[in-house]
């Protein structure tokens, strides 16, 4: 019987969004107040959902310790009070969109999850915007 | 590589569920308080998710401005201070229940959005009942 | 030892914004889009808070069972699915704008409510617009 | 045309997480606090998600009176203020997480309703810990 | 110039309503559901509000890092997953209602804080029914 | 008779905690990760409250659409999308706590209203830290 859990957590971080090959009046053009050179920021909020089996011992899918863990090691302490164009190796060419980001921590999480569990990331950038990626956008 | 990106809106409107092929009694029986002729309430809150392709170059599937902008002239400026029952084509001989409003939005929305990205829709009538549309259900 | 014990309930309703000794075009040019002559509605939420004594045989200020029974008599079912402008008395001549309304409501359970205990009424009337009313401001 | 439709309701309960099979030290080992023998609680706040045709008569795919009625009765009545693992004969024996909880509601629920109509639950345990059981899952 | 600071902290506790002067019918009918002698329990939300002046060299009434500190030894290691009635000496002869919480809590954290500095507390039993307690209330 | 009425809006914006008086290594013992030289960001939430009489004419002590133009002008098109340190002249040289930041803000806005009206204003840092500065704290 397989099931999905979920943990909310968060974090808060500066960016731009900016794209390197273009002109700065076209990136002003497309990003608008996203592309303030001296950046602005978010109080992320990020929910991981794990789906496998129930462990029949446990009752767990996976121990939510070992969740909390994971998310710490691979997106707290990674992009918390940082600014993810300047602080970190993931967006320094990639565009640290929601869309973005979401993928760079969907792929994170997913290299410490066992095989069997799939996954999936919502990522809210504000309380109106947000996205979601799971292993069947693949 | 796909992903899905949530936009949430908010308009109120008034309205009354009623079936006009029915008679006063039956209407009363089965909408109870909904069916009250002079109209009652909501603050409607409404998430468009949309699910495409991230383009490479801004890293978005679709610009919020523009989601946003549909959103406005689709839902917002139709519905929002209005009587869905009077003051709405869609709603005259179409009882204006959340699951009706919600498929009423899918469509307005669908019609705006490229081919390739499909569309869900959620809308909240209270913060404990709410409907979900999508293109699966189709 | 005084302590504020608060309850939270929620009402749907429709309403208008009018002032029948104006014009209609005076109307419209204040109230805008709440004058909408079909109405227009929202959920309202309330919170009730109660300052009092706490009874050292109960540990309570008042019993929240009593509170919700006051509650549901004096708000919820005169005002849930009703038409505040056409199926209430208080708003036959009475503006029905948030700060009216929360004064009605304060008015209404104060007159129930023990002498010694004094009231605030939060009123939202949707998540980003809402009144407070206490004994203080009288 | 299939849309979901959505309920939230909830309930407070005691509970503990403990495994008979295992020794204290083992259960104390991999439940930590919640293992705690004399209980601790939460505010569960579940979604029960109901998918289906639409009605043409009502604009309905359930009347949400009858889910909230099934609701109480299956789930509000036997579990709210009860401690899950004494009080009730579901979790005598199955460890009462937060996986557990929800399929057992999922399987109360979905006994009660028309069989064309399937059903997803949402349980959140807690703002930050949640599962979500469906159809899929089985 | 003074201003007030905000903290929001949770804990998880079962606990029960009773008064041992009582006979089981009194405390059953006064009590209700919340008699169970088998417990229940809650998602305590606590909000933690420090008013004092600003220090012009930091910028803060309070550092948050103290803060946090003070509520987790005095709170949260206290209380979270425990029964508040069998896990706990101030609980032992005090009816753990709101009310009874709220002021065992600020006198726990009031006594940490620097003289000049005033104490609000906010404690959420359910998202429905909180207490505030403050120094104007003693 | 005078009453409350509050308005939520928001603004996302960077900002860096840095005293210009200290050296790096007292500014990163002191603020530690708020000090990242790269900055981080938050999504601020406020809440504007203004007590005063109501107007008989109209209901309001305010209209919501004076006191959202007004918030949008002092607040919003100064501190959305912006680097609080580099962007502002408010926080050139004024350390951007939430404390110091919402003083700012209620400065900027009081010298709009009309001198009856008395004002309040809470600020959101994150869903967990927040301040609240009014008329009493001066």
């Amino acid at each position: 019987m397989r099931i999905t859990v979920c943990r909310k957590e968060s974090f808060n971080a500066a960016h731009r969004l900016h794209n390197k090959n273009w002109s700065d009046e076209k990136n002003k053009a497309i990003f608008g107040l996203c592309n303030n050179p001296n950046y602005h920021g978010h109080n992320y909020e990020l929910i991981v959902k794990v789906n496998g089996e129930i462990d029949p011992d446990t009752g767990y899918v996976i121990d939510m310790k070992i969740l909390k863990a994971i998310i710490k090691e691979e997106v707290v302490q990674r992009f918390d009070h940082k600014n993810l164009n300047l602080d970190t190796v993931e967006f320094r060419d990639l565009n640290p969109t929601a869309e973005n980001i979401a993928i760079v921590i969907w792929k994170r999480i997913k290299a410490k999850l066992k095989e069997d569990l799939s996954l999936t990331v919502v990522l809210y950038e504000t309380p109106k915007n947000f996205v979601e990626f799971s292993e069947a956008c693949l």
